[in-house]
């Protein structure tokens, strides 16, 4: 089997399969209970935390908390910020749905809520995001890399611009496709972060959220207290340890980027790359006139797992982003995504690329 | 080591990790997937849904949604169902911290909220509940089963009396420490009901919701769509298959009431149990004049592990519960919780009845 459908979920790698293991039987204690057990797994956790902050190059301030998955830390970053005086809430419009639905939901419920344009790379659009940024503008949302096509956004003047216009609005980012695969420090003017375990080669069930001062944060889950208050329920010790055996195994290097290039360079040309400078592990191609469901198919009976874009909507998600990038219709219809991780080789790719050739053409002469 | 903490945590069974196991690695596959692995991996989903309602005893009609835990599932239960035009919502002052604070949420946010009364048996007292009922309650959460002495709420006969006061209030009950502990069949008319795979030897991270009537419930993380569009997120197929595999091990037959009555009949009788017609799973007790927090470490040094009570909040809890019921401050300072498991054995009993016994002499002759 070849499985290239990477940005929807990896398989968990062995460090991370084996911290998991041994969490779930012999150290299975309840991390809140006094006795000896229950402090070390709580140490245990603590030290995810400080492995998390270590990787995204901040500081370690009792400012990681972790949650059922990136879609509880987007909703907590968003639900958990906002305050009944904002007066303006910014979102890109190729958020992913767990922030996209989120802040219709608030739309929905009164809030002044915009969303800014993307271009034809994927990418926000910077003077769309200027025009829309005003003084009294409360809350931004702007993911670091796009889901469906790897368009990555310039974080770094993202946050310069919004600390010229309105510095003291809260500035959050999905990190999800980002964390582990790009190496980068995070700016220390982004005041909240989402990760998840389940796209780096962890456990599902595992995210994170970096919170820059925990007092502007309330909960949106409220119960025992666990996570500073912040999200209650049981820690889930074995998976936060499966997402510390993952974090651990980050390499950035790898031969993800001649994976990509390799396809980009043998594929037949009328498949066009949607998206520039996008990540090395998202490949995001329209072929006008087919239909990507249609190949998807071919391809599984191959052996070979790719998708039609994000898995937590089917295609309508991927629909929303390449619109809004300003596909065409056909092209939205022929669209596919191949997404890698550092398990895939060049064979692979090769044999990809020579089916994506030869089924793509047999479609189109239909 | 002995394990006598089993209302906070369980350790997994043999079958919950192997299922669990095999959708970690193998089968790591995207439920939400349009290719087939993905595709059976949501079958596997529905088939644990199923057997959970089999387990409940109630038809399945899509009626079971997968959380991050029990205490998801419990804010998902309240904080999904309020409107706007609730006039009133009831709780017990015994609940779990998963739905009394979030039920002191709602009364910060301005709604009608009032909490029932415990008797001395630590279950809910009828009277004060047919007292605070009224045709305008539009909400009522009563747990199954107390977490901190196991009292055990009648659901039927507060059911009978709520269908006769206010007969379209929701009806949401707790049934973390009940299901898979005691044998029942769910009343038709609860609308809501919380379970945790963690309670029942099966992994941390998964909680789930059974849910009469989807119609009436409003997610409260929002995303992908996931579980009916009601709790968006990756489904975590691997504890969900680690849950699979606990609830197949559910077995009412076992030892649980010889080891319970054992301590018991065999307990220096200075140390009093709090409440009465318990679960045989927990075990609440106090013992005037000595400190419970030192008799769980000196147990501890012993390599025997109790607890004072939820570790949701360490003591505070238990006091809030205890103190309800109408325990004086020596019996609360004085009080333990024991709870156990199937794979506890009689021998362990004795074990720790002898240290307890000694201990406490001790402690009061200092």
């Amino acid at each position: 089997m070849i499985y290239f459908d990477n940005a929807s979920t990896t398989k968990p790698c062995e460090k991370s399969v084996r911290y998991l293991n041994e969490y779930l039987t012999d150290k299975f204690f309840n991390a809140s209970s006094i006795y000896k057990q229950g402090i070390d797994n709580k140490t245990a956790i603590t030290n995810c935390k400080k492995l998390i902050a270590k990787t995204l190059g901040v500081e370690f301030k009792d400012n990681v908390i972790f949650t059922g998955s990136a879609t509880e830390a987007n909703n907590l970053a968003i639900l958990g910020s906002v305050r009944k005086n904002f007066k303006k809430l910014i979102f890109s419009a190729g958020e992913h749905p767990s922030v996209y639905n989120t802040a219709l939901d608030l739309q929905n419920k009164g809030y002044n809520v915009e969303f800014v344009n993307l271009n034809k790379n994927g990418s926000v659009d910077i003077a769309d995001f200027k025009n829309k940024l005003t003084p009294d503008t409360s809350f931004i949302s702007i993911m670091h890399v796009n889901n469906e096509t790897g368009a990555i956004n310039n974080l770094n003047e993202l946050i310069s611009i919004k600390n010229r216009i309105c510095p003291n609005a809260i500035f959050h980012s999905d990190g999800v496709q980002a964390f582990g695969k790009l190496k980068f420090t995070l700016n220390r003017d982004i005041d909240l972060y989402s990760i998840s375990a389940h796209k780096i080669h962890g456990p599902k069930g595992v995210g994170a959220l970096y919170v820059k001062n925990k007092a502007k944060l309330n909960p949106i889950v409220f119960g025992g207290g666990q996570e500073y208050n912040l999200r209650s329920g049981t820690e889930n010790v074995a998976g936060i340890m499966g997402f510390t055996g993952a974090i651990e195994e980050i390499n950035y290097n790898n031969s993800i980027e001649s994976i990509k290039s390799y396809i980009i360079e043998n594929l037949n040309p009328n498949f066009k790359v949607n998206g520039e400078e996008t990540s090395p592990y998202i490949l995001s191609l329209s072929y006008k006139g087919i239909n990507g469901e249609t190949l998807v198919h071919m391809l599984e009976n191959e052996d070979i797992l790719i998708s039609r874009g994000s898995a937590c909507s089917g295609s309508k998600v991927g629909n929303r982003i390449l619109t809004a990038m300003g596909l065409d219709k056909d092209s939205v219809v022929g669209s596919i995504r191949l997404s890698f991780s550092r398990y895939n080789t060049l064979g692979e790719a090769k044999i990809v690329t020579q089916k994506l050739n030869d089924f793509s053409t047999k479609l189109s002469n239909l």
